[in-house]
């Protein structure tokens, strides 16, 4: 660890003020406001605490630095940029521009070093408390005596808006009980909010807040006195080490915008360029004499942490040989765990896997299906960490033989609360630190609330898998606040997600086989309460990997009708009513039209013949639809909430029925003649 | 207030537990859990110190009661049949049945006394924080001197599940701070959630973390000791009465299911009729004698709360024809308010402002636009209530003479903090109480946030506003964690919101009149941020009611172009450019799908006439315009995240261009051809 002399301390902390003055004044646009306020502790904690090697992101026991107060994302630019990450001077004059690699809000993916994708508040802490969360069962489960090769902390800076979120109540709850001991959290307490002085709506005494949720908390620390944070810090670290650790919250007392004489300590300098007058101002009165995005070269060399990385990352490589040396099997596991990979032999083992599902046709609900698929799967795959909302047993995502995660003891399921956003966002966190598969379940309408972690998944492309049970008015009795209307064609507008609606237990498992293999994105499976019939055969696992598939073909077909899921067996038994007649109907079921989307056009065409009138058939918001089946094809859905009532009611109730659809064909029919 | 024996309690209790039980194990459905174990504190509650008439569940100066673990919902069917509202016997016979009174989860407006509709965790709690806030705030405007005639609590009941959720923290966080004393919540601390005992995932210190917020907190009170609960509610209501009070909770120690001789203290009781066995073994261990919904007499008789709650409001209503007296222009306009009238001039005053605003016409961005009508539009509706989740600069939601809200002052626009979901869950609680109209703003991406209380007003028919501002990727440089993508198209999939996406200043005026007008359902207007130049004009204020309406009209139209806010200048240019090669194209504004949808047939295939090709632009995912441009027709929009960069580099970048939206006119002709 280096302690500079407080004087190159003031100039390093002073050198990323400037860049981030310098860069929101040349983009006209941006945050000053949080990096200036948090320059000590970026200082504090990047150049003598934390443990990183710009010249290798990837290195596995890293720390993650988190910042949640992602709008300061010229904090965490300057930050790498100084340090010597490939994030060269151009791409800080170049803030957020188009292509940069400096965009508003950091991005995983784009720049390196960035750990995830912050700026919707409250999140990036929780994606931490999943960083966190990851380290510590990757650790249970690979450490050995003499052999700590999975010891890193996650460090995360927030400011007021995080703690006012919700989420951060859900997740620091939950990392009190798990007890997450290198989970280090800064707060940026500077009294200060978008709308000013917070104590007009944040008055909470949050030290207290954070002590009734079981963290250790450092409060009322001067975080503009390099010495005080720096104490602050070793104090969290040697709780870190303790058998009873606990998280750490250092509440550091800042002034927002510190270093603009006119503007500090105002809501003006969060987010909008200081403007020429008070940068000039600024840099009178911070003494730095240096032209736009000039660091001298003293200051540069001191932020440099190329060769300490490299070093660090050396011994740890010395040490991770020698635990391959002793423990060969456990290293190539956690090797290619890191790395996202499945197990050389799961393409293999899965076409067996998926036989010995369509060999037990006995009608189940889906949500069954998927913990039949979790039994057959969980044994190939030791990265499923699992878990469910407070609703196990109605989500059915525990599977045989699963672990329950427990505060100091690892596990493969977790009990994650009545916490849907903050299980998404922690989920998001441990598919970023690597090493787990996160699943987790909840019913599908409280996909509400959590629906920003599931689109931060699938824009930060990380392999999450939600599991939706109660998909529809199928839940029957709990009525319309549970009932889900919208929620399959609202979440299937997410870019970057696949939604699947499976119809039966074939359709289920191929879906869990989709979700599992994808590397670039999440995943939500939408699954029924109540029994479905089988319906596909095990020569059409293929088929259905399409995303949507002709399950029920018919020579010379005058109509179509498209379904999925639940009412994938109204469309057959509406086909049958019809070829009773004579009138010669092709099912397609699509359980995942973004996956069908993906298809070739000629392959969408041949399932979905431009000009065969078409009937679309889902228990939901019927106008996603009109999509395959035009302006002038039918849609049976429902466009009002449900109601409270046994299921086989409601869908009399409200037309999903096989008569229903007969009718709706038939209509189709005589329009087009 | 009523103290009966403690036997007569005893039974008073009980028959809540076997309505409940026998409800549930009629419907084989439904949750006896909470009903069981929260016996006596309803019964202390709603026996002793409710103040209410059951006759006439609209008696504004009623106490509000909120059940926010509304699974629990035999508790408050039980209560409202036993003390006299228009809920009879048969009802709770047919608990969960469909076109019952009795819905599987407590719904407003559909059973009288329930204020409303609960079931998704945290957010009854936040509905109560809503009206405890408008009572508050009623009471500084309305009562006089001697004359309290806003004068009412607002109690809770609250569990494990709502206490875990995020949205808990939002809005005790806020209630502390605006110090609300006349809100009194019950925790039923039980110790239990669906995943079994909650030590495994909750171990907040619960009084301490309310401490905190500044709550008065009574804890470790006995649940099952009526006089201990009574004692505890004695204490709150004391402590509301006092200058400086605030918000109190009272930690209730319970046995989930108590009574249920073999499963009280588990979770099997939560969710799940008891069966037979154990219903004859609670009988037994009660002493309960009689048969299935049968009441004795004496305890029915003790249960009546008619003759007393009709004394009370009679009480109160010659104090309400004393302050009518003394105040008669108050006593209207409060009885207006409460009705949800609109003032009797605003229908005749709208047209001049609408004239106003159309006489203005320099290109503004629609979240100006939409200050602008809030400036025209407050000196009419002295009801507004509006707000901000910490974006009052950005969201422009405050208006010429507003009145900040504070801790102890009334006003007219609340800054709520980084608290989208409590925010609107709040509005939702403010709207049920009556008396203001509620309208708060956000970021249209941080929806998501807020989404299932968006859905709740929409199930609850309330009138609540949305100012979502910052509607597209023409937000700029905050990047594509900020901008909307898909966030328009999938809350026009919400049923009875009507979602706004105006192209200018007139349109913005003419949405906030609609919605203001709106007595049956929420609205959410999505705004820009960039400026927008004026399309529409006077004469086609009416139009723009229709929610789609031809804009720019050309003789015998080859195509036409449908688009909505931003991109509707985009459709002009694309029409110039095309009309200057001779090709005739219509340009349709379509400022709110969901109410042009409620025009007749025949309106909206003048519109869009059925076979001309359309094309459609939007900033937006581009599924949902297919219902209107059918699956042959182009829809222009963005189907993956956006980017940070300068709103006018983004939209060449993701080809929102006139020139592109004048070839897919040109594709759309060849083809059609």
């Amino acid at each position: 660890m280096n302690t500079p002399t407080p004087e190159l301390a003031r100039q390093m902390a002073n050198a990323i003020r400037m860049l981030a003055v310098d860069a929101v004044e040349k983009a006209k646009s941006g945050h000053p406001g949080a990096p200036m306020g948090m320059a000590e502790i970026a200082e504090v904690l990047w150049n003598r605490h934390l443990k990183h090697n710009p010249t290798n992101p990837l290195w596995p026991d890293r720390d993650r630095f988190v910042l949640s107060n992602g709008h300061g994302s010229m904090l965490i630019y300057a930050l790498l940029h100084l340090s010597g990450y490939d994030l060269p001077l151009s791409e800080l004059q170049n803030f957020r521009q188009l292509h940069s690699k400096t965009a508003g809000h950091p991005e995983v993916g784009i720049t390196p070093g960035v750990e995830t994708t912050t700026g919707p508040l409250g999140q990036g802490l929780a994606n931490a408390v999943g960083m966190a969360l990851a380290e510590k069962l990757l650790a249970a489960e690979f450490n050995r005596p003499g052999h700590r090769v999975v010891d890193h902390h996650t460090y995360v800076f927030l400011g007021d808006g995080c703690l006012m979120e919700g989420i951060s109540h859900e997740v620091c709850s939950l990392a009190g009980t798990l007890r997450l001991p290198k989970l280090i959290a800064f707060y940026d307490d500077n009294g200060i909010s978008i709308d000013g002085h917070v104590e007009g709506w944040f008055t909470d005494d949050t030290p207290k807040r954070f002590e009734a949720y079981g963290w250790n908390v450092i409060a009322r620390v001067d975080g503009h006195d390099p010495a005080a944070v720096d104490a602050a810090l070793r104090q969290a670290k040697q709780q870190s080490a303790a058998a009873d650790g606990k998280p750490t919250l250092i509440c550091c007392q800042t002034v927002i915008g510190k270093g603009a004489p006119n503007k500090a300590g105002t809501h003006d300098v969060h987010g909008a360029a200081l403007g020429a007058a008070e940068v000039a101002a600024t840099r009178a009165a911070l003494g730095w004499e240096h032209a736009p995005f000039v660091v001298p070269a003293d200051v540069a060399a001191a932020w440099d942490a190329r060769a300490a990385g490299a070093q660090a990352e050396a011994e740890w490589q010395q040490r991770w040989q020698a635990y391959g040396r002793e423990f060969p099997q456990q290293a190539a596991e956690f090797e290619r765990r890191m790395a996202g990979q499945l197990p050389p032999d799961f393409e293999a083992r899965l076409p067996a896997l998926l036989e010995a599902i369509a060999a037990k046709p006995e009608a189940i609900a889906t949500r069954k299906a998927s913990q039949n698929a979790l039994d057959a799967l969980a044994p190939l795959l030791p990265e499923f960490f699992g878990g469910s909302a407070d609703l196990t047993g109605s989500n059915l995502t525990n599977f045989k033989g699963c672990v329950k995660a427990g505060r100091d003891t690892w596990g493969n399921h977790l009990s994650y609360g009545v916490r849907e956003f903050g299980m998404a966002a922690i989920m998001n966190g441990i598919a970023l630190h690597g090493g787990y598969l996160p699943y987790g379940g909840t019913f599908l309408t409280f996909s509400d609330y959590s629906r920003n972690a599931i689109r931060m998944a699938a824009l930060m492309k990380q392999r999450v898998i939600h599991v939706f049970t109660h998909d529809s008015i199928g839940l029957g009795e709990d009525g319309p606040t549970h009932q889900s209307i919208e929620h399959v064609p609202s979440l299937r507008l997410i870019p970057n997600l696949d939604v699947w609606r499976p119809a039966d237990g074939l359709e289920t498992a191929v879906a869990w086989a989709c979700a599992i293999e994808r590397r670039d994105g999440p995943a939500a499976l939408c699954l029924s309460r109540q029994n479905l019939p089988r319906v596909s055969t095990l020569a059409q696992a293929d088929a259905i990997r399409q995303g949507g598939y002709v399950l029920a073909e018919v020579a010379a077909a005058q109509a179509l009708i498209v379904a999925t899921g639940s009412e994938v067996e109204i469309a057959l038994q509406a086909q049958a009513l019809l070829a009773a007649e004579g009138v010669r109907v092709r099912v397609v079921s699509m359980p995942c039209t973004n996956v069908f989307d993906r298809q070739p056009p000629a392959y969408q065409d041949q399932v979905l013949p431009p000009g065969l009138p078409a009937l679309a058939l889902e228990a939901a918001q019927p106008d996603f639809w009109h999509k395959y089946v035009g302006r002038s094809g039918k849609v049976l859905g429902i466009a009002t909430y449900g109601e409270s009532a046994p299921a086989k009611d409601l869908y009399r109730h409200f037309g999903l029925t096989p008569e229903r659809a007969a009718d709706a064909v038939r209509a189709l029919l005589r329009r087009s003649v």
